[in-house]
């Protein structure tokens, strides 16, 4: 695919974006670009998906809905109840329509960076992770992802799984079957 | 259906069964019979499910699994994996065909009592919560899960799916997609 010139990109999300959001952009490129090297991964690529995967995040669930639709997207059960999930879709579909993405790993990096899934490929690994550990989020067991990601990428990935799993069953909240399955791919891959 | 003679339905189950074994089936049996009372729910059908639910936890994995292809049994990609989710498949097909169960809501009940799944009957609902807090449980929550169960018996089985999931997820296990299934239904139900 031809990226597109990375300052063009980065001020068309800073415009779709508030500006904590694009602050904790700016934190998931980084933490991107970082796990990207390390573990031998496009650069360019991660920096891309990284850029845009929250680029729909700050539009209100409303208009998420009719960006949904007109873009053929069809929610599952849990997604459907789950409006915090439906950003991933719909910024998948503004990469490709809007920002000229054709690169199916970059859209479905962002597509699934929410949930994960089963069998994510590194990229997908790189944008869900980074998302959880850039340097602007806090929460109990954050160092201990930073610091399992400097080492097995896979490994801090089934970590910050299994936390953001326990987060939303604390929380009460419906669990998408993607994270559980992408938990156990993990877990089958490595036994 | 025509229901076993329940002495005799008891001496064919210890036969099966380590001491300790049918000594947790008793609690079971004593408590789904509260349960379903409690909830006006069918209490012979209870007390046959419970009699029945570990009847073949005792056998060893290679024979449940002689057992399960005999039975035609197929397991999922997560089961296969699991052999702690075997008994309750091949026991109930041992309940069908070996001690004449033909009561589809007893035998799901003995199938799904493990994992639970989306959609459970008030029987389904009773064996999986009498398997979690019957007497001779002691696990940090059960109490609290007891007490929920007196007046709320999807809640109670909510909550003991979300206690048996992070303990799943603590110990670096599977986790079955009927649980969290499960768990989504209830909470989409009470919604």
């Amino acid at each position: 695919m031809v990226f597109p010139d990375e300052e063009a990109l980065a001020a068309a999300v800073r415009r779709r974006l508030t500006s904590q959001r694009f602050a904790h952009t700016v934190g998931v490129v980084e933490t991107a670009d970082q796990l990207a090297r390390r573990f031998g991964l496009d650069v360019q690529r991660a920096r891309v998906a990284a850029w845009l995967h929250d680029v729909a995040k700050d539009e209100p669930p409303e208009s998420l809905l009719k960006r949904a639709k007109e873009f053929d997207i069809v929610f599952d059960e849990i997604t459907a109840r789950v409006t915090e999930l439906w950003h991933a879709l719909v910024g998948s579909e503004i990469a490709r329509r809007e920002f000229g993405i054709d690169d199916e790993d970059v859209l479905a990096a962002i597509r699934h960076h929410t949930t994960g899934r089963a069998g994510m490929s590194g990229l997908e690994q790189v944008i869900f992770l980074a998302d959880v550990i850039e340097p602007g989020r806090a929460f109990p067991g954050v160092d201990e992802l930073r610091r399992r990601s400097r080492e097995d990428l896979e490994g801090a990935v089934l970590a910050a799984l299994e936390s953001t799993i326990c987060y939303v069953i604390r929380q009460g909240g419906l669990l998408h079957p993607d994270a559980v399955a992408a938990r156990n791919h993990i877990l089958l891959r490595r036994s």
